[in-house]
């Protein structure tokens, strides 16, 4: 199959663009334009998605790929409490990129796109040197001083994860190993950004502070306590540990931990949060601390630091 | 010299982030939050810049690569006439980029935001799989539908050009084969985003269509044709040639006509526009037609197609 030029696949996108309320004028024009409703912020976000670094052609199906790009994005709106308006795609292709996996990317992505409501309003296109590389723009906005920052954790505030951890990690030890069935890696293959527990909580001013999981609970965990100036105190067996595999077994601690790319939220709050948000489950897994340390509590009472295992795209686990 | 890695990255661009007054929070959190002035409309652009497809590490300083960067972005929003607000960048670097080479493209990249004082508020950064890669995303503003669109060319409208054409890919013609001196090719190695004289054009209603030089003239004049449903007359001896080398040669007709990256704007009028806008050259160069196709009328007075010969990066001239 022959790989696309720039001009077809600029076609391709546009012909696939979906109108979208905030969109003026998309794809064909220098820039896109945007509306914003008054009485908003305007929230952005670029993230990467490179072959061999985020993803592996034998690995990830096309349409995967194209889904947790976006997902990518989507996922940093979620984290803000902010509604995603319009997705920005720039995507270089290299020679050997056959047009089947393009369509099959964009399936994947505009599926993601349309489940939010989301218009693919832009981007740019490349002849890339070798590999695939995306880089994702998503544009959200929030009402007027109403987003979500890391470092409105404050003493006291008790901690909270979405749905469960430790999923796209647990994927991605068993790919190294063999196959992985993407029905018994949901979390993986198929990760929705939490859009509307993100809004949910910043509606209400629930959240103090609020990241999404994407590098791993110790990491991102450490990123809220630096932003706020604070430490937290986690309870290793409060801790929701995702069922993997077909025999649907709880993943392990430390990849729970230290897993990343589940795109599930991690937020404080000084007030008692609901244990469904959303139609998502929330667990309070600890609390924020003054002494600017992070604790991990073992289920027989021992106390030990804990450490941040920032979690490496492909180094295993 | 040691790869930076993407923690000491983040805090690196971090620390020369500017602050500006559209960016309420910047790097540092999930999403940057930015304020939109009551009234505009949001204008964004992507664009990558590729190792070995844009430009190549023998060639171009890091300073020229971080410079040309941001000003692929800022000159798509000089092209809807638009104000820029904010920059964001997604940087993957492989394992055999020098610190200093880092150092020498933030230096580049913002120097240019600095000379429009746009601050640079978020990104993403990434170890690559083999390879520089960035994207460059611009988000600029302008007031509620006046952004000036490739569509609005009508018949009889006069088509100008500022600047001179073809410096750029003179300097590539050169390099291929020795040496360029930054000097001698400014518009190659520094070129400036007409952003005062998009500027200047949209306030006044001025400009009927607009779009920015960056594929060579003959591809971006169809680009206004086509979606303005028209066609054009250009007169070959109106083309502003660039001058370049050490002798200040002027260059062939050809590389004015298809040579990409000058980084100019091409617009559309209904009426006269002066031969000077914001400091810089304007030439018109020929007309808008209701048929449409591209003619090229040459000194004798012979007409001929103007044949579209999108500028392909390295392919030579």
């Amino acid at each position: 199959m022959a790989p696309l030029g720039e001009k077809s696949l600029i076609e391709r996108i546009r012909r696939r663009v979906r109108a979208g309320s905030a969109v003026v004028n998309g794809i064909g024009d220098d820039s896109a334009v945007l509306r914003v409703p008054a009485g908003h912020e305007l929230l952005v976000t670029t993230d990467f998605t490179l072959e061999n670094v985020h993803f592996r052609r034998q690995w990830h199906p096309p349409e995967v790929v194209g889904w947790r790009c976006l997902t990518r994005g989507l996922s940093d709106i979620a984290a803000m409490g902010g509604e995603p308006r319009a997705a920005f795609l720039s995507l270089a292709l290299d020679g050997r990129t056959p047009q089947k996996w393009v369509n099959g990317f964009f399936d994947g992505l505009l599926e993601a796109a349309s489940e939010f409501g989301l218009p693919l309003a832009g981007g740019d296109t490349a002849q890339s040197a070798g590999g695939i590389q995306a880089d994702i723009v998503v544009v959200g906005s929030v009402p007027n001083g109403k987003a979500v920052l890391r470092s409105g954790a404050r003493t006291a505030d008790g901690v909270y994860v979405t749905g469960e951890l430790g999923g796209s990690a647990a994927a991605l030890a068993q790919l190294h190993t063999g196959k992985a069935r993407p029905a018994d890696y949901p979390r993986h293959f198929h990760p929705v950004a939490r859009i509307a527990v993100g809004q949910w909580l910043q509606r209400r001013g629930l959240a103090s502070g609020m990241i999404d999981i994407s590098d791993g609970l110790s990491t991102d965990l450490e990123h809220i306590c630096e932003e706020s100036g604070v430490g937290a105190e986690i309870a290793g067996a409060a801790i929701p540990r995702a069922r993997v595999g077909h025999r649907a077994q709880q993943v392990g601690l430390d990849l729970a931990l230290h897993g990343g790319e589940d795109y599930e939220l991690l937020f404080t709050s000084a007030k008692k949060i609901p244990a469904q948000v959303a139609g998502v489950p929330v667990t309070r897994i600890g609390r924020i601390t003054r002494k600017r340390r992070m604790v991990l509590t073992e289920d027989d009472g021992a106390r030990r630091t804990l450490e941040v295992r920032g979690w490496e795209h492909f180094k295993g686990n």
